[in-house]
Protein backbone atom coordinates (compact mmCIF):
# COMPACT_ATOMS: atom_id res chain seq x y z
CA UNK A 1 0.00 0.00 0.00
CA UNK A 2 1.52 3.41 -1.06
CA UNK A 3 1.06 5.14 2.60
CA UNK A 4 2.92 2.10 4.50
CA UNK A 5 5.56 2.48 1.67
CA UNK A 6 6.28 6.09 1.61
CA UNK A 7 6.39 6.10 5.62
CA UNK A 8 7.92 3.01 7.48
CA UNK A 9 5.32 1.42 9.38
CA UNK A 10 6.92 2.13 13.21
CA UNK A 11 5.76 5.54 12.36
CA UNK A 12 2.32 4.78 12.28
CA UNK A 13 -0.29 4.29 14.60
CA UNK A 14 -2.38 1.25 15.58
CA UNK A 15 -5.20 1.50 17.85
CA UNK A 16 -2.95 0.09 20.85
CA UNK A 17 -0.83 3.13 20.19
CA UNK A 18 -3.52 5.40 20.80
CA UNK A 19 -4.59 7.38 24.42
CA UNK A 20 -7.32 10.15 25.69
CA UNK A 21 -5.45 13.52 24.88
CA UNK A 22 -3.59 12.88 22.78
CA UNK A 23 -2.87 15.60 20.00
CA UNK A 24 -1.35 15.68 16.58
CA UNK A 25 -0.70 18.84 14.54
CA UNK A 26 -0.69 18.87 10.43
CA UNK A 27 1.33 20.76 8.08
CA UNK A 28 -0.52 24.17 6.63
CA UNK A 29 -2.36 24.87 3.36
CA UNK A 30 -3.25 28.07 1.63
CA UNK A 31 -6.44 28.49 0.39
CA UNK A 32 -7.22 31.42 -2.05
CA UNK A 33 -9.56 32.68 -4.61
CA UNK A 34 -9.47 30.59 -7.28
CA UNK A 35 -9.38 27.41 -5.46
CA UNK A 36 -12.28 28.07 -3.53
CA UNK A 37 -14.31 29.13 -6.70
CA UNK A 38 -13.00 25.99 -8.72
CA UNK A 39 -14.27 23.74 -5.60
CA UNK A 40 -17.42 24.82 -5.76
CA UNK A 41 -17.94 25.39 -9.46
CA UNK A 42 -17.61 21.62 -9.09
CA UNK A 43 -19.74 20.99 -5.99
CA UNK A 44 -21.25 23.90 -4.46
CA UNK A 45 -22.28 26.25 -7.69
CA UNK A 46 -23.79 28.91 -5.22
CA UNK A 47 -23.12 33.06 -5.84
CA UNK A 48 -21.44 33.20 -2.23
CA UNK A 49 -18.75 30.29 -3.73
CA UNK A 50 -18.26 32.05 -6.86
CA UNK A 51 -18.29 35.25 -7.10
CA UNK A 52 -17.27 38.55 -4.78
CA UNK A 53 -19.70 40.73 -5.87
CA UNK A 54 -22.82 38.52 -5.55
CA UNK A 55 -21.31 37.34 -2.38
CA UNK A 56 -21.14 40.75 -0.71
CA UNK A 57 -24.78 40.89 -0.66
CA UNK A 58 -25.69 37.35 1.21
CA UNK A 59 -25.07 36.30 5.01
CA UNK A 60 -21.34 35.56 3.86
CA UNK A 61 -20.34 39.33 3.29
CA UNK A 62 -17.94 38.08 0.99
CA UNK A 63 -16.32 35.56 -0.64
CA UNK A 64 -16.07 32.21 1.13
CA UNK A 65 -14.80 28.79 0.63
CA UNK A 66 -17.50 25.88 0.25
CA UNK A 67 -17.83 24.63 3.73
CA UNK A 68 -17.17 20.89 2.37
CA UNK A 69 -13.78 22.55 0.66
CA UNK A 70 -13.14 23.47 4.24
CA UNK A 71 -13.94 19.45 5.37
CA UNK A 72 -11.72 18.34 1.92
CA UNK A 73 -9.11 20.52 2.44
CA UNK A 74 -8.80 19.02 6.19
CA UNK A 75 -8.87 15.33 4.95
CA UNK A 76 -6.12 16.43 2.71
CA UNK A 77 -3.69 17.76 5.91
CA UNK A 78 -5.15 15.08 7.68
CA UNK A 79 -3.50 12.29 5.48
CA UNK A 80 -0.39 14.34 4.74
CA UNK A 81 0.61 13.41 8.12
CA UNK A 82 -1.77 15.30 10.41
CA UNK A 83 -3.11 12.11 11.69
CA UNK A 84 -0.26 9.46 11.01
CA UNK A 85 -2.84 6.15 11.35
CA UNK A 86 -1.67 2.50 10.21
CA UNK A 87 -4.13 1.68 7.92
CA UNK A 88 -4.96 5.11 6.88
CA UNK A 89 -7.94 7.46 7.86
CA UNK A 90 -11.11 5.76 7.46
CA UNK A 91 -14.24 7.33 8.98
CA UNK A 92 -17.47 6.03 9.89
CA UNK A 93 -18.95 9.73 10.32
CA UNK A 94 -18.67 12.26 12.34
CA UNK A 95 -20.12 15.30 13.75
CA UNK A 96 -18.84 19.08 12.18
CA UNK A 97 -19.47 22.67 12.49
CA UNK A 98 -17.78 25.66 10.90
CA UNK A 99 -18.37 28.24 12.82
CA UNK A 100 -17.00 30.84 10.91
CA UNK A 101 -16.26 31.02 6.53
CA UNK A 102 -12.70 29.94 5.47
CA UNK A 103 -11.74 32.97 3.20
CA UNK A 104 -9.22 33.49 0.25
CA UNK A 105 -5.69 33.85 1.38
CA UNK A 106 -6.85 31.80 5.24
CA UNK A 107 -3.71 29.25 5.62
CA UNK A 108 -5.69 26.68 7.24
CA UNK A 109 -3.75 24.34 9.74
CA UNK A 110 -5.80 21.00 11.69
CA UNK A 111 -5.34 20.58 15.28
CA UNK A 112 -6.16 16.62 16.56
CA UNK A 113 -7.39 15.32 19.74
CA UNK A 114 -8.24 11.73 20.32
CA UNK A 115 -11.22 11.93 22.32
CA UNK A 116 -11.61 8.06 23.10
CA UNK A 117 -10.17 4.76 22.08
CA UNK A 118 -12.69 1.60 21.87
CA UNK A 119 -11.75 -1.72 20.88
CA UNK A 120 -14.10 -3.62 19.08
CA UNK A 121 -16.05 -6.27 20.42
CA UNK A 122 -16.93 -7.99 17.32
CA UNK A 123 -13.75 -7.47 15.63
CA UNK A 124 -10.36 -8.30 17.58
CA UNK A 125 -8.57 -6.87 14.68
CA UNK A 126 -9.50 -3.21 15.15
CA UNK A 127 -11.32 -0.63 17.20
CA UNK A 128 -12.71 2.69 16.81
CA UNK A 129 -10.85 6.40 17.47
CA UNK A 130 -13.20 9.20 18.20
CA UNK A 131 -11.09 12.97 17.15
CA UNK A 132 -11.86 16.31 17.16
CA UNK A 133 -9.96 17.70 14.34
CA UNK A 134 -10.12 21.68 14.92
CA UNK A 135 -9.58 23.70 11.90
CA UNK A 136 -8.22 27.25 12.18
CA UNK A 137 -6.32 29.99 10.01
CA UNK A 138 -3.28 32.20 11.09
CA UNK A 139 -5.33 34.30 12.57
CA UNK A 140 -6.31 31.19 14.98
CA UNK A 141 -9.95 31.45 14.05
CA UNK A 142 -11.57 28.12 14.24
CA UNK A 143 -13.04 27.62 10.95
CA UNK A 144 -14.01 23.86 10.78
CA UNK A 145 -14.83 21.47 13.66
CA UNK A 146 -15.10 17.73 12.87
CA UNK A 147 -15.09 15.02 15.46
CA UNK A 148 -14.71 12.21 13.50
CA UNK A 149 -15.04 8.43 14.44
CA UNK A 150 -12.29 6.47 12.67
CA UNK A 151 -11.90 2.94 12.46
CA UNK A 152 -8.19 2.11 13.68
CA UNK A 153 -6.39 -1.49 13.06
CA UNK A 154 -5.00 -2.85 16.26
CA UNK A 155 -1.56 -4.00 16.14
CA UNK A 156 -0.72 -7.08 14.82
CA UNK A 157 0.87 -9.85 17.05
CA UNK B 1 -27.91 36.38 -6.68
CA UNK B 2 -27.29 34.09 -9.44
CA UNK B 3 -29.63 31.60 -7.53
CA UNK B 4 -32.78 33.98 -7.62
CA UNK B 5 -31.88 35.02 -11.41
CA UNK B 6 -32.11 31.15 -12.35
CA UNK B 7 -35.26 30.29 -11.11
CA UNK B 8 -38.41 33.02 -10.15
CA UNK B 9 -38.10 33.69 -6.09
CA UNK B 10 -41.84 31.97 -6.00
CA UNK B 11 -40.18 28.80 -6.14
CA UNK B 12 -37.89 28.61 -3.16
CA UNK B 13 -38.76 28.30 -0.13
CA UNK B 14 -38.51 30.95 3.13
CA UNK B 15 -38.15 29.25 6.48
CA UNK B 16 -42.54 30.17 6.83
CA UNK B 17 -42.47 27.52 4.10
CA UNK B 18 -41.18 24.24 5.64
CA UNK B 19 -42.91 21.89 7.82
CA UNK B 20 -41.38 18.39 9.96
CA UNK B 21 -41.98 15.78 7.41
CA UNK B 22 -41.91 17.63 3.84
CA UNK B 23 -39.59 15.71 1.69
CA UNK B 24 -37.89 16.65 -1.26
CA UNK B 25 -35.73 14.65 -3.80
CA UNK B 26 -32.52 15.29 -6.22
CA UNK B 27 -31.72 14.63 -9.67
CA UNK B 28 -29.28 12.21 -10.01
CA UNK B 29 -25.17 12.42 -10.51
CA UNK B 30 -23.46 9.24 -12.14
CA UNK B 31 -19.80 8.56 -10.48
CA UNK B 32 -16.98 7.12 -11.96
CA UNK B 33 -12.98 6.36 -11.57
CA UNK B 34 -11.95 8.74 -13.21
CA UNK B 35 -14.08 11.63 -10.67
CA UNK B 36 -12.89 9.56 -7.48
CA UNK B 37 -9.80 9.36 -8.49
CA UNK B 38 -9.28 13.07 -9.42
CA UNK B 39 -11.06 13.78 -5.98
CA UNK B 40 -8.91 11.53 -4.03
CA UNK B 41 -5.75 13.13 -5.90
CA UNK B 42 -6.66 16.33 -4.31
CA UNK B 43 -8.06 16.15 -0.89
CA UNK B 44 -7.90 12.26 0.30
CA UNK B 45 -4.77 10.59 -1.55
CA UNK B 46 -5.16 7.24 -0.41
CA UNK B 47 -4.41 4.28 -1.94
CA UNK B 48 -8.17 2.33 -1.45
CA UNK B 49 -9.45 6.11 -3.34
CA UNK B 50 -6.47 5.85 -5.66
CA UNK B 51 -5.74 2.33 -7.06
CA UNK B 52 -8.24 -0.29 -7.63
CA UNK B 53 -5.52 -3.27 -6.69
CA UNK B 54 -3.99 -1.67 -3.90
CA UNK B 55 -8.25 -1.10 -2.78
CA UNK B 56 -8.36 -4.57 -2.52
CA UNK B 57 -6.18 -5.35 0.20
CA UNK B 58 -7.82 -2.71 2.58
CA UNK B 59 -11.22 -2.49 4.68
CA UNK B 60 -13.04 -1.17 1.58
CA UNK B 61 -11.90 -4.30 -0.49
CA UNK B 62 -12.20 -2.53 -3.98
CA UNK B 63 -12.04 1.17 -5.00
CA UNK B 64 -14.17 3.27 -2.81
CA UNK B 65 -14.73 7.00 -3.50
CA UNK B 66 -13.74 9.15 -0.46
CA UNK B 67 -16.58 10.25 1.70
CA UNK B 68 -16.23 13.65 1.46
CA UNK B 69 -16.35 13.08 -2.25
CA UNK B 70 -19.52 11.68 -1.72
CA UNK B 71 -20.63 14.68 0.40
CA UNK B 72 -19.45 16.55 -1.95
CA UNK B 73 -21.65 15.61 -4.64
CA UNK B 74 -24.71 15.57 -2.22
CA UNK B 75 -24.26 19.07 -1.58
CA UNK B 76 -24.11 19.69 -5.53
CA UNK B 77 -27.32 17.52 -5.98
CA UNK B 78 -28.91 19.70 -3.25
CA UNK B 79 -27.58 23.22 -4.78
CA UNK B 80 -29.56 21.71 -7.96
CA UNK B 81 -32.93 21.63 -6.50
CA UNK B 82 -32.44 18.87 -4.18
CA UNK B 83 -33.27 21.45 -1.69
CA UNK B 84 -35.11 24.50 -3.14
CA UNK B 85 -34.44 27.15 -0.26
CA UNK B 86 -34.12 30.76 -1.05
CA UNK B 87 -30.97 32.24 0.10
CA UNK B 88 -29.45 29.10 -1.17
CA UNK B 89 -27.71 26.39 1.33
CA UNK B 90 -25.96 27.36 4.33
CA UNK B 91 -25.04 25.07 6.33
CA UNK B 92 -24.48 25.63 9.95
CA UNK B 93 -23.17 22.29 10.78
CA UNK B 94 -24.30 18.78 11.15
CA UNK B 95 -23.86 14.93 11.37
CA UNK B 96 -22.41 12.33 8.92
CA UNK B 97 -21.94 8.74 8.41
CA UNK B 98 -20.98 6.57 5.69
CA UNK B 99 -22.83 3.53 6.02
CA UNK B 100 -21.33 2.30 2.26
CA UNK B 101 -18.66 3.48 0.42
CA UNK B 102 -19.66 4.90 -3.07
CA UNK B 103 -18.37 2.76 -6.03
CA UNK B 104 -17.26 3.36 -9.63
CA UNK B 105 -20.74 3.39 -11.53
CA UNK B 106 -23.01 4.16 -8.62
CA UNK B 107 -25.66 7.13 -8.88
CA UNK B 108 -25.99 8.59 -6.18
CA UNK B 109 -29.45 10.76 -5.31
CA UNK B 110 -30.52 12.32 -2.42
CA UNK B 111 -33.45 12.61 -0.55
CA UNK B 112 -34.14 14.91 2.12
CA UNK B 113 -36.76 14.91 5.11
CA UNK B 114 -37.41 18.03 7.24
CA UNK B 115 -36.79 17.01 11.16
CA UNK B 116 -37.26 20.78 12.59
CA UNK B 117 -37.95 24.05 12.01
CA UNK B 118 -36.72 26.75 14.44
CA UNK B 119 -37.47 30.75 14.02
CA UNK B 120 -34.27 32.31 15.70
CA UNK B 121 -35.32 34.18 19.07
CA UNK B 122 -32.23 36.35 18.29
CA UNK B 123 -32.97 37.08 14.48
CA UNK B 124 -36.50 37.95 12.92
CA UNK B 125 -35.50 37.75 9.59
CA UNK B 126 -33.99 34.41 9.76
CA UNK B 127 -34.23 30.54 11.21
CA UNK B 128 -32.73 27.16 11.10
CA UNK B 129 -34.10 24.31 9.57
CA UNK B 130 -32.84 20.83 10.39
CA UNK B 131 -33.03 18.13 7.30
CA UNK B 132 -32.38 14.61 7.00
CA UNK B 133 -30.18 14.55 3.24
CA UNK B 134 -29.97 10.32 2.18
CA UNK B 135 -27.40 9.91 -0.16
CA UNK B 136 -28.03 6.36 -1.89
CA UNK B 137 -27.41 4.61 -4.92
CA UNK B 138 -29.44 3.05 -7.99
CA UNK B 139 -29.88 -0.23 -5.85
CA UNK B 140 -31.33 1.91 -3.03
CA UNK B 141 -27.79 1.39 -0.75
CA UNK B 142 -27.70 4.53 1.67
CA UNK B 143 -24.09 5.80 1.07
CA UNK B 144 -24.45 8.59 3.02
CA UNK B 145 -26.91 10.10 6.06
CA UNK B 146 -26.33 14.02 6.63
CA UNK B 147 -28.52 15.43 9.19
CA UNK B 148 -28.12 19.22 8.72
CA UNK B 149 -28.89 22.27 10.18
CA UNK B 150 -29.47 25.01 7.55
CA UNK B 151 -29.60 28.57 8.12
CA UNK B 152 -32.60 29.81 6.10
CA UNK B 153 -34.47 33.72 5.62
CA UNK B 154 -38.21 34.13 6.61
CA UNK B 155 -40.43 35.56 3.59
CA UNK B 156 -39.72 39.51 3.98
CA UNK B 157 -42.97 41.21 4.76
Amino acid sequence: MQTTLERPLSDKLFLDDFHVGQRFRSGAHAIDESQIKAFAGAFDPQPFHLDEDAAKGTLFAGLAASGWHTAAITMRLLVDGGAPIAGGIVGAGGEIAWPKPTRPGDILQVESEVLEVTPSRSRPDRGMVTMRCETFNQRGETLQVLTAKLVVPRRPT
